[in-house]
C-alpha cells in the first residue's frame, strides 16, 4: 500500500502545469484553473486499478463542458443527477447507454425525457420512485440503492439516500411486478473514504443482501460501488491505482457473480486537477484580547468553498510568503454573512506577514467548488473557471 | 405592543396578490414571486416607525433590479456589500450620497472605484481597513462597527464583524490621524430579533461606548443601528411600525446627540413580499422502521433555501392538501448531496396525502433566497425570480 502525502508531485509532474499557468497571469476575481491533462492522468490511474469495472464519472463533481468532453474522449461513462447533466453528457458526445440517471429523486417528466433520449439505467430507493420510472420509462433497468454502514468515511452520508435490506428485497419484487428490469444494487461507502481497507465492512454487509436477493430468485447482474474515492486534502491517502485495485480485490472476493461493476468517482477524479486563485482582502485583529488574527479572502462558503461547512474539508492554502514565520488565523469569506467563516474551530496556519492584496492558491479544489458557487451573493461574482 | 401571527393578512390585503398570481400560472422550475406593492407597504410601515432615521435597505437581502428600483422611487437609501451592489443601486437611480459601503471587508480597488463614483460613507472595524480607505478614498467618512452582545436574537452573529470598545476608540483616533472623518458607530443586534425590547441591552452597551468616544473628544454624529428587523416565519413578531417605533424610542432615550440615525432592514423589508413556488419530487418511506416519511422537493439548500442550514429558519409550507390529516416528515432537497436536507431534527408537518407532482408554496421567502442559489449544483437550475 503506497501512501502519498503531497498531491502526487513525484508521480504526476504535470501538476506543475497549474503552478506555471497561474504564476504568469493575473485574475480579477476568484478563479478555478483546471488542468485537463491532470484529469486524464487520474482517469488512467483509476482505470488501471478498477480493471473491468466501468467508470461512471459523477458529473456533479465538476460539470465543466471541457472536463466532460475530455472524459468522453478517454472512454469514461457518466453518472448524472439531473436532466441538465444528462443533456450535457449527450452534447459532449457520450452515448445514452453510457449514462446512468443515478439520482434517487427524479421529476417524472425528467424520467420521461431521459427515456426518450435513450437512457436505460435508473436508480431508485423507494416504491414511489419505481412507480414513476415504470410509467415514464417502461421496461427500464433499475438498481436499488442501499443504505450501508459508512462510519469509516471522513464524511458519512446521511440517511437521505438508500433503503434498508428488507425494503430493497421487496423493491426488486415490486420492480418486476411493474414491468421494470431490476438489475442490481448500488451503495455509497461515504465521501472521502481515505483508505481502501475501509470498504471491507460495507462490502461485507452488501454481500449478504446481494446473496439474499439471489436466494429469492433475482438474477442480479450489476453492482454499483458508487463513489468515495478520495482526493488529497492534507491527510494521507493511497495512490489512486493502488486504492482502486485494492477496492476491486475486496469486491471480486465478495461478488463473484457480478457481471457488471460500476464505480462513480467524482472528487477522486477531478479534485487534484484544479487550483483556485484567490486574494487576501483584509488581515486584522479586532481586540487586544483576540487570540488569533482574522484573515478574510475574496472567496468564501458562498462563492465556491461550500464544502468548508462544519470545517469538513481543510483545503491547503499556499502563498508567496510561506517561507515566513507562520501563525494561526481564523479564515473567512468576503460576504456580510456571519456564517461565511471557513475555519475557526481549528484555526489555519498562515504566514504572519500576510496582508491584503496577497495571492492565495487553494490546492486540489477541482471538485465541488464551481457549481456550489452562488449566483452572486452579496454582489460577489461566482467562481470563474478556466480550463487548460 | 401588537403581535401578529399570520403574514399580516388582515393589515396587508395585497398579500393575496401573490396567491392570486401563482394560482393562475404554472412554473417549470422553482420560482420566487415578488410583490413590489408588498415591498412598498412594508417600506411605509417601517418608515412610519423609524421616523427621522434613514432607511438604508440591505441590498444583499434581495438585489433584484426591480426591487431596488421600487425602493429608489420610495425614497429608500441603500447599504451595499460590494462594488456590484453599489453599481446596481446607481444604475437604478440611487444617489451616491444615499449609498453606504457597509462591508467591513473591502477590496482596495473597490474602495477606490466607489470613491470615484461619489460614495462617501464606509464601514470599518480594523486599522488595516482604515488604511485601505485612507489611501483609496481620502477624506471619506467612516463609521466603526462594534461587537455588542446579541444573544437575544434568533441567530446571533459570529465575531466575524465588529471590534471591541477599546479597539473602536483607538480606531476613531487612527481614522483622524489618517485624514478620514470618523462620524460614528454601527452595530448589529442580530438577525431576526423578533421583539423590539430585545434591543435594549445592546443599545445600553453601545451608549456607554458612544459616551466614552465623546468624552475622548470625538464629535460623533452618526449612529447606524444596522438590521435585525424580523420577518414572519411562524413565530410571533411585532408589526413593523410598532416594532420600529419602539426601537427608535429606545435609541432616542440613549443617544440624544445623534444627529443622523441609519437603519438597515433587509429581511424585515422584503421577506414577506415573496413566495416560492416549488414541487414535490418524491414522498417515500425507505424502511418499515422509519418513523417519518421523507418528502423531497425540487428546491433545497443549494437552490435557494440556504438559510435552512442548521434548521435556523423554519419556513412555512402550504399545499392544496392542507385540509387533509397532517403528519411529520423529513424535508429534503433534490440534489445528490447528503447535506441537502432542510428539516430533520425537528420534522415538518405536511399532509399525509402529499405526493410527487404536488405544488408547494413556501411563504415569506423574499429575502436571502435568490442570490444564495447556486449556479446549477447537480444540474438543477437556480431559483427563478418573477416580479409582479
Amino acid at each position: 500500500m503506497t501512501l502519498h502525502f503531497a498531491p502526487e508531485a513525484a508521480s504526476f509532474p504535470v501538476a506543475t502545469r497549474l503552478d506555471a499557468y497561474v504564476a504568469e497571469r493575473s485574475f480579477d476575481r476568484p478563479t478555478l484553473v483546471m488542468d485537463l491533462d491532470r484529469v486524464a492522468i487520474q482517469y488512467h490511474a483509476l482505470k488501471a486499478g478498477l480493471g473491468r469495472a466501468d467508470i461512471h464519472f459523477a458529473v456533479k463533481a465538476n460539470p465543466h463542458r471541457q472536463v466532460i468532453a475530455r472524459l468522453v474522449d478517454l472512454g469514461s461513462h457518466f453518472d448524472a443527477a439531473s436532466k441538465a447533466e444528462i443533456a450535457l453528457c449527450l452534447t459532449e458526445g457520450a452515448a445514452p447507454s453510457e449514462i446512468s440517471f443515478g439520482n434517487t429523486i427524479k421529476r417524472a417528466s425528467d424520467i420521461a425525457w431521459a427515456h426518450d433520449q435513450g437512457i436505460t439505467l435508473f436508480a431508485a430507493d423507494a416504491a414511489e420512485e419505481l412507480e414513476k420510472i415504470a410509467v415514464n420509462a417502461p421496461g427500464a433497468s433499475v438498481y436499488i440503492r442501499l443504505i450501508v454502514e459508512t462510519s469509516l468515511a471522513d464524511w458519512p452520508l446521511s440517511r437521505k439516500f438508500g433503503c434498508d435490506r428488507d425494503t430493497a428485497l421487496a423493491l426488486l419484487d415490486y420492480a418486476k411486478a411493474l414491468g421494470l428490469n431490476p438489475v442490481g444494487f448500488s451503495f455509497h461507502v461515504g465521501s472521502q473514504t481515505r483508505q481502501s481497507a475501509m470498504w471491507a465492512s460495507s462490502l461485507d454487509a452488501l454481500a449478504l443482501i446481494w446473496q439474499a436477493a439471489r436466494d429469492a430468485g433475482h438474477e442480479l447482474s450489476l453492482l454499483n460501488i458508487g463513489g468515495g474515492f478520495p482526493a488529497f486534502y492534507g491527510e494521507a491517502i493511497e495512490a489512486p491505482t493502488a486504492y482502486a485495485s485494492e477496492v476491486m480485490k475486496l469486491v471480486e472476493a465478495r461478488f463473484p457473480g457480478a457481471q457488471k461493476i460500476m464505480a462513480e468517482p467524482g472528487r477522486g477524479m477531478v479534485a487534484e486537477a484544479g487550483v483556485i486563485v484567490a486574494e487576501v482582502m483584509l488581515v486584522s485583529r479586532k481586540s487586544a484580547r483576540d487570540l488569533h488574527r482574522w484573515v478574510y479572502l475574496d472567496i468564501g462558503r458562498f462563492s465556491g468553498l461550500a464544502e468548508t461547512e462544519g470545517e469538513a474539508i481543510r483545503y491547503q492554502f499556499h502563498t508567496a510568503r510561506d517561507g515566513d514565520p507562520m501563525g494561526p488565523c481564523i479564515l473567512a469569506g468576503p460576504s456580510c454573512d456571519s456564517a461565511d467563516v471557513l475555519y475557526e474551530k481549528r484555526p489555519m496556519q498562515m504566514p504572519l506577514t500576510l496582508q491584503a492584496g496577497d495571492r492565495v492558491l487553494i490546492r486540489n479544489t477541482g471538485a465541488y467548488t464551481s457549481t456550489y458557487s452562488t449566483l452572486g451573493f452579496n454582489g460577489f461574482p461566482p467562481l470563474d473557471v478556466v480550463v487548460i
